[in-house]
């Protein structure tokens, strides 16, 4: 067996499959080998929730390629259940474990792509092991094990704990189902990384929508009656009575094998990467959430696991691996969710960080109207833009309302071509009075901005 | 009465305003006078066939600002219905006739603006003179006279001359309320200047919504019962019974006055100004669609009449006269209309414009959903980008479908920073399965139309 002309994919998540991929598209030859622990491949992990809310109406329908289809159509051989346990990058080596059969094999490789994704961050929560009813929401099997258990279990109160995006969707599905749902966050607020209008705003609708929002809340115990979880003890003392808890509380690389292998990380434990997507082992490559991104507006690497940054990753990783010179042109950092009717949403830095990494931060806010506001359905948009004095360059958004969507990618091209609020000002943005007002709630931001800026 | 600080504007359309308002925030003490032909000021033009419609309540609604709330809050002085009929630039004097007395004055001035916007372009049709039923839908004045008449008269069926965006919007007015409707086209096809596909998009909303459509149809007279028109007779011969006929074969620069005040027009016969917006004429500025604008793809003047061009050409002209020194960035040229359910767009150049002005396009069109596939209500939208082949540059996109101005604004901001189809292609926007698929439908196009670059 020779791997003078092998690619070897770990983890079968976007990132490693857009590698391997565009690896096709450039190499028809060469011989292409994705190792994928779980049984699922090429799904949409973000939909997992809308399936749980019933809004998708099959966790089927998440699944985009089989393998099957990989085998057949890019001659892409996909093995899933199998886990990579050792990187002998010396001699250029994996050793997989078959987790059906037990058997273990080595097999050469030429290129090796780590695409190992993240893994959720478990709180320390005392009575954790055993317990049924105790979710985290990172994999299709996490998800069908959620959805399984709704079924066979009178689900009658949710606890969620932590509310950043996941944390939100999740209480919307379990809302819509008609689930009495609390969300515990360690935070005081909501998306505590956003700014405080944005966290008072989902404060709003959760009240509406009957969703029960703790702050300061640490959960520090689940109890249960010797099977499932029947309640949750927080920090200080109270008992939160649930029927199934959602651990949201953030994710991390997943790196262990990559460290143990000599691949470097940075102090977030993401593998080290140039923007070639290049490790620090030659032919050793990395991409998507268990890797390092480059912001193009530090220039320099941050850790933001996104979906859209993964395949972009991939596919760069990809075509160099099959021959060509690219390199990741970065990210502005734009990410987005949707909680009920309202986006939220941001792109580039908030005012915060803009601080932290050493920027005069001016910013300003308004809320404007999305269309002509002589519709009656008009809805409301907040914006929120950061600009740094000095240079009166534009550094991030943040947006939360309607069509936030719409407005945060204007913004995240505007940033990517390190635009300055002046240069924002001046975009010519299309008009129609059921699409949006002549002057669109982001001029008038910008407007509004470079008044202070003068 | 000296004239030594006054800056007179002549038109109360959008230019107009952000001219006098502009310059008031500039200089508190300066003297400013407007004045408007029309009984109206500041109101949304865009606005009237939604009004038509009945999707807005009211006209009223469509008044933003009224003539007293500009004197008390800008103390900016507007007399409506009087009409500027001459201009003595050596003397730097307005000659101004009040309509509704009859008297005439001479005013002085030191800055003057020209916001007299545009005219409908009337076609040669027999038996226009004089008869009831035949209306432009140009000023708010036009706009009440429709609505009155379709309250005095029972209108059953109605034609409209013209199917660009104006005769678009008022077909889908006139068929909301219940009435037959007939586009008559001179081209053969709806919105003629976009690719044909979106003409086919058009055509297949009106069967849906049965509009009739006739391509290749210009009305060469009508007809009437003595007082009102009955029928309208194409060139061919043929008579197309109507209640109601609405022309909406284009506009053309209102500048008669300018141009016999002295002041330069180009081909088109709008007024050339430079990016400060200033005239041929030392003190004599213009703005809006009586002039041209900058084009910032072309580096050229063009003549692109649009609202949000407007306000921002007013903008200028009113601080540059305020004392400030400021140029017009241009514009890509962003447009959109809605019919029914579909959003249709452009912005910079389509690829029988990019081929006019000397470059070499290519071209790629996709189909795509608009969010993550495995949502039910997940719309298409139809993407078009067109390319410089010799230097990968951006050049303009068309797009048609659901979400089309959540895009165009994208390649609006990519073209203003003169970014190649690659850059695009990078770009980092928002994913969240109920708001975009993990690829933007925007990124394949880039992505596709990439692969014909390379």
């Amino acid at each position: 067996m020779s791997g003078s002309d092998r690619l070897i994919v770990i983890g079968g998540v976007a990132a490693g499959l857009s590698a391997a991929s565009a690896a096709r598209r450039c190499r028809p030859d060469m011989d292409i080998q994705v190792f994928e622990k779980q049984p699922y491949i090429s799904y949409s992990a973000c939909g997992i929730p809308f399936a749980i809310s019933g809004q998708v109406s099959s966790f089927r329908d998440l699944i985009v390629f089989t393998p099957e289809e990989f085998r057949r159509q890019r001659q892409i051989d996909i093995a899933t259940e199998h886990e990579v346990t050792e990187v002998f990058t010396a001699r250029r080596v994996v050793r997989v474990k078959n987790l059906k059969t037990g058997e273990i094999r080595d097999m050469p490789y030429r290129f090796l792509v780590f695409s190992t994704g993240a893994v959720p961050v478990i709180p320390r929560i005392a009575g954790l092991k055993d317990m049924q009813g105790v979710f985290t929401v990172r994999t299709l099997n996490d998800g069908l094990a959620v959805s399984d258990y709704l079924e066979r279990v009178p689900v009658k109160k949710a606890l969620i704990a932590g509310s950043g995006y996941l944390g939100l969707e999740m209480a919307e599905a379990f809302a819509r189902r008609g689930i009495e749902t609390i969300l515990a966050e360690a935070r005081e607020q909501p998306l505590a990384e956003m700014d405080t209008y944005i966290g008072q705003s989902v404060l709003d609708i959760c009240r509406k929508k009957n969703i029960g929002f703790m702050g300061s809340a640490r959960i520090d115990g689940i109890e249960g009656d010797g099977i499932r979880i029947r309640s949750a003890v927080l920090s200080g003392g109270s008992r939160i009575d649930t029927d199934i808890l959602i651990l949201a509380t953030g994710i991390r690389p997943n790196t262990e094998l990559a460290q143990r292998s000599g691949i470097e990380l940075d102090d977030r434990g993401a593998i080290k990467i140039n923007r070639r997507m290049e490790t620090n082992i030659p032919g050793v490559y990395a991409a998507g959430d268990c890797a390092q991104t480059y912001c193009s507006i530090l220039g320099k690497p941050v850790y933001v696991p996104l979906g859209t940054t993964a395949n972009k990753q991939g596919r760069i990783a990809g075509k160099n691996i099959g021959g060509k010179n690219v390199q990741f042109k970065g990210v502005t950092g734009t990410s987005i969710v949707t909680f009920f009717d309202m986006e939220i949403s941001k792109t580039g830095l908030t005012e915060t960080k803009a601080r932290e990494y050493g920027f005069d931060p001016v910013v300003k806010a308004i809320t404007h109207h999305t269309k002509a506001g002589y519709f009656k359905d008009a809805g409301q948009l907040w914006i929120k833009l950061t600009a740094d004095r000095r240079t009166g360059r534009l550094l991030g958004a943040e947006l939360a309302g309607t069509d936030a969507a719409k407005r945060v990618n204007i913004v995240s091209a505007a940033l990517s071509a390190r635009m300055s609020v002046a240069d924002l000002t001046s975009l010519d943005l299309c008009y129609a009075p059921p699409v949006s007002p002549v002057w669109d709630p982001l001029l008038i931001a910008a407007n509004e901005l470079l008044k202070l800026l003068e």
